[in-house]
């Protein structure tokens, strides 16, 4: 019997958007509540997750309004964990590789963004550090990418691209829209040279498949989330002058 | 058809741990490869794990020796991964929960392993800081295991078990010999409050059965740990004098 599944999301949130796009994948629609986290609801941290960040799941009880989430349903945060529940759930959608050397190297794939690309991704987007430490991940990344193209590891879409797609998506739109708290300028040229070079055609190749997919797209709201850009960019204020 | 298993490990290592009491659950016995962590084999990092740390594993392709890895066997390494891994690979074991809810909770007892304890358990016994964040997040973390009894998410041993026990272990042994980088008597002190005191005695219940379990027991050299954690102490050289 199909279980209610409230996940709590927010558009803006990168690590949400991988559970929504895992929901996707695996066509199962869980009902959605957005959590303004600049207002998060006083329900929300005490009645479903103390650590107060989104995403998190309520999974089964009966059915109540997200704005009442029952005791009796199971709360579960964290968004890999939450990734590798619905791979669990619905095994027939790829996003667990049935072959465990190929599902190992997606969850080395996971790791790998989670401690290379992350750390330098933040650094350079929202405290404006020079590109260099973020450019060299995204090329040892690179080189995890099966070279004849697919996903990140094989041509099935897995839980390694709904991990690392979400922000990918953010570096390419907020790199071509300049927005960061890196000099003025110095997002374009990034981007020419992460999104247009050469160096990193493989990437530019993984890219174009992940935006094609339609659970990217549906989950990607590229207008809502530049205009967020452009309001936390103008709200922090000093960009830097150069490097 | 079985493939042959070489995992690249070191006494010493907690992660490796890890993936040795993986393989006992599994009732499984790869062939191991102690790896000196002071003086690395050269072929180390070019033939087995690029970063050049322990756990690794080299699965399937041709017999060899352990120091001469084939090209054709897959090199997989992180301790996490391999765990992972090896639950997969061997889904009699219980390492892997059979539902899905108990799972997940396995995974998201993991993570707060690596978030919460590990950076205070760290920075306490390897820096010598105050071990009030590590009181603090070893209380947490008690606090998600199931109050009745058990292991970490329920009567069967799981992978989140595995992922912790190494490092409770490796705390309760060094602490009794009060072997850190903390003021001289600060060790038994810690030790008195985690392993004796009423307010973890959930977690001092949850020890025992893990020192109690045939995995633990195995791949854990308490005499070798001891004369370790004492030599690197001395080579250490200054403790504090007090907070
Ligand atoms: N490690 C968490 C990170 C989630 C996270 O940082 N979410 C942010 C939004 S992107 C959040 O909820 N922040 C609210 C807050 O920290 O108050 C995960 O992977 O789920
Ligand atoms: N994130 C890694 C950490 C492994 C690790 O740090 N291993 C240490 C020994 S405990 C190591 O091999 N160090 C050797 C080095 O860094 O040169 C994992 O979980 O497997």
């Amino acid at each position: 019997m199909a279980q209610e599944i409230t996940l709590y999301t927010a558009k803006v949130c990168p690590f949400a958007q991988r559970v929504e796009i895992a929901f996707e994948e695996a066509g199962v629609k869980p009902t959605k509540y957005q959590i303004d986290l600049q207002n998060k609801p006083d329900w929300y941290a005490p009645k479903v997750n103390p650590a107060s960040k989104v995403p998190a799941l309520a999974y089964g009880g009966p059915k109540v309004t997200p704005e009442n989430p029952s005791p009796e349903s199971t709360k579960l945060a964290e968004s890999l964990v939450l990734l590798e529940f619905v791979a669990d759930l619905y095994p027939n959608a790829t996003l667990h590789p049935k072959d465990p050397v190929a599902l190992a190297r997606a969850r080395f794939f996971i790791d790998q963004v989670s401690t290379k690309v992350l750390p330098p991704f933040f650094a350079f987007s929202m405290r404006g550090e020079a590109p260099d430490a973020l450019l060299k991940a995204l090329k040892e990344l690179q080189a995890l990418l099966p070279p004849g193209g697919g996903f990140a590891v094989g041509p099935e879409f897995s839980i390694a691209d709904a991990a690392f797609a979400p922000f990918l998506g953010r570096l390419e739109l907020n790199l071509r829209h300049d927005l960061g708290l890196y000099p003025v300028g110095e997002g374009l040229k990034v981007h020419k040279q992460v999104f247009e070079g050469a160096e990193f055609a493989r990437l530019q190749q993984y890219f174009k498949d992940i935006v094609a997919r339609p659970s990217f797209k549906t989950t990607f709201d590229e207008a809502y989330l530049l205009e967020h850009a452009k309001a936390r960019l103008a709200k922090a204020g000093e960009r830097k002058a150069s490097y």
